[in-house]
């Protein structure tokens, strides 16, 4: 038995689409239908009531495009919001950000001492740190809000001297804290994996949740028999959805992809917000 | 003649506290109804569009509350969403933060060079320009978008090195190209002034644009005989409304403002976007 159902994927942005990146690697014959909210990105910042009010009304325009399965490719949304996202999805098997990199990141700590770096809003939740010591109790987690990150990302900038500059202030305590693993716990933050593993030195392995993340939804479509029959030509009928045409949209969204996104709709806010889903 | 009327104020989230500060000081009578749309700031890097969507919504709830003037305090909107607010104020008059700063910077210019500084949106609507341009033709105006000040600002480093990395970075085009007048065309940038001053040098006039708006504020109130009565006790009478209280609110809005909010009213985003007015 297999489902030709799309997979649905959503994110605050544009960042979810590292997530989307790692799902074609792994599965090429799956299509997506991706939510951005660049209307009203970023959630980071936002107050855990606002969070979850965005993620109810994100999913539930998925739900309404018949999905087999729910990615919340986002960690803010994961870490804060995820219990309205499962109200929303019923039945449908729904996966986040955080499970998957806290597993990971247990099986790789020698020193148990695992540092997460996110927005305000992950780091505040705890969510790793809970995920975390759910998996291995005796493991230290070390958070830090690094809410300067996704704007340099956004501005094209992680290559370059502010980006190093701002690793730097971020994490020295956790490097002098002396932990040996430290999760990405944003999908915006892959991008900057060279400035931060040039900081943090070799020692200190980076685990980038949006690899995990797909693994993880691989191994459920494999579990629960719902892998395409396609083995590849997904991306092509591929639909990504945002609420605003930014103007720095397409090439934000190739350096989070990896390539042009095949197919663009931009939807209303209006309809969002109202739970209507919007025209084809 | 007088009124007793609040002055409605309002922006894309707290930056706009910089405008009710200066009015405070120059007018300590008068009320202010204060909205910021902290659930969907920042506008900067939204398309037209979205920034006139919202803008729209901004205004219609401040005009349900029966005001007697409307201050854009926020030069995105401003710049972008000018229109759609007009539409909706009516007869009511209406102060943006542009055209004050515009004409300020025209007086100063000796070398009829002017820089402006700010968001994506509003570099891009070329409104300064424009400004500047009626009111002086031979000026010429080179503009600079800065995305990251705002979350510098907001993340409480504007004294340190990353603002000055960031500073230099974003100006020393407008520096080499010889203007000797900068216009500061966002309300989070005054927080800069001082990191901003250190990199152009003291030949180059900095405009703060809250101050000008202010100004014409009052000197619009005057003109229509529509000051208040009262020559103190405004801030105390005084209401500030947010879409969402985010985690580092108070302190963000006591940077902005100088003191403490008196009084915060949390708005449903929802009645917002209806067009409902919010309970009192």
């Amino acid at each position: 038995m297999s489902d030709t159902r799309p997979i649905g994927v959503f994110d605050s942005g544009l960042g979810g689409l590292t997530v989307v990146r790692e799902m074609i690697r792994l599965m090429p014959g799956e299509k997506i239908v991706y939510l951005g909210d660049t209307a009203r990105v970023p959630y980071g910042g936002r107050s855990p009531d606002t969070i979850r009010l965005f993620a109810e009304q994100d999913a539930a325009f998925l739900m309404s495009l018949d999905i087999k399965m729910l990615i919340v490719a986002c960690n803010t949304i994961s870490s804060v919001g995820l219990d309205a996202v499962r109200r929303v999805a019923l039945d449908t098997p729904v996966i986040d950000v955080v499970l998957p990199g806290a597993k990971a990141a247990v099986m790789r700590t020698a020193e148990k001492k695992i540092g997460v770096i996110g927005t305000r809003a992950t780091i505040g939740a705890n969510a790793y740190a809970n995920a975390i010591q759910d998996v291995q109790p005796n493991v230290k987690v070390f958070g830090q809000a690094c809410p300067l990150f996704v704007p340099i990302v956004e501005e094209g900038l992680a290559d370059g001297d502010i980006a190093r500059l701002t690793v730097q202030h971020y994490l020295y305590r956790l490097v002098n804290i002396g932990i040996d693993v430290l999760i990405l716990g944003c999908t915006h933050y892959p991008l900057l994996m060279e400035a931060i593993q040039e900081t943090v030195g070799t020692r200190i392995q980076l685990i980038d949740s949006a690899l995990w993340t797909a693994k993880e939804a691989q191994d459920v479509l494999i579990a629960l028999n719902a892998l395409s029959p396609d083995v590849s030509g997904g991306l092509d009928k591929s639909i990504f959805h945002v609420t605003d045409l930014t103007p720095n949209f397409e090439s934000t969204a190739a350096a989070f992809l990896g390539v042009k996104l095949p197919r663009v709709e931009k939807i209303s806010l209006d309809a969002l917000v109202r739970g209507v889903p919007a025209p084809a």
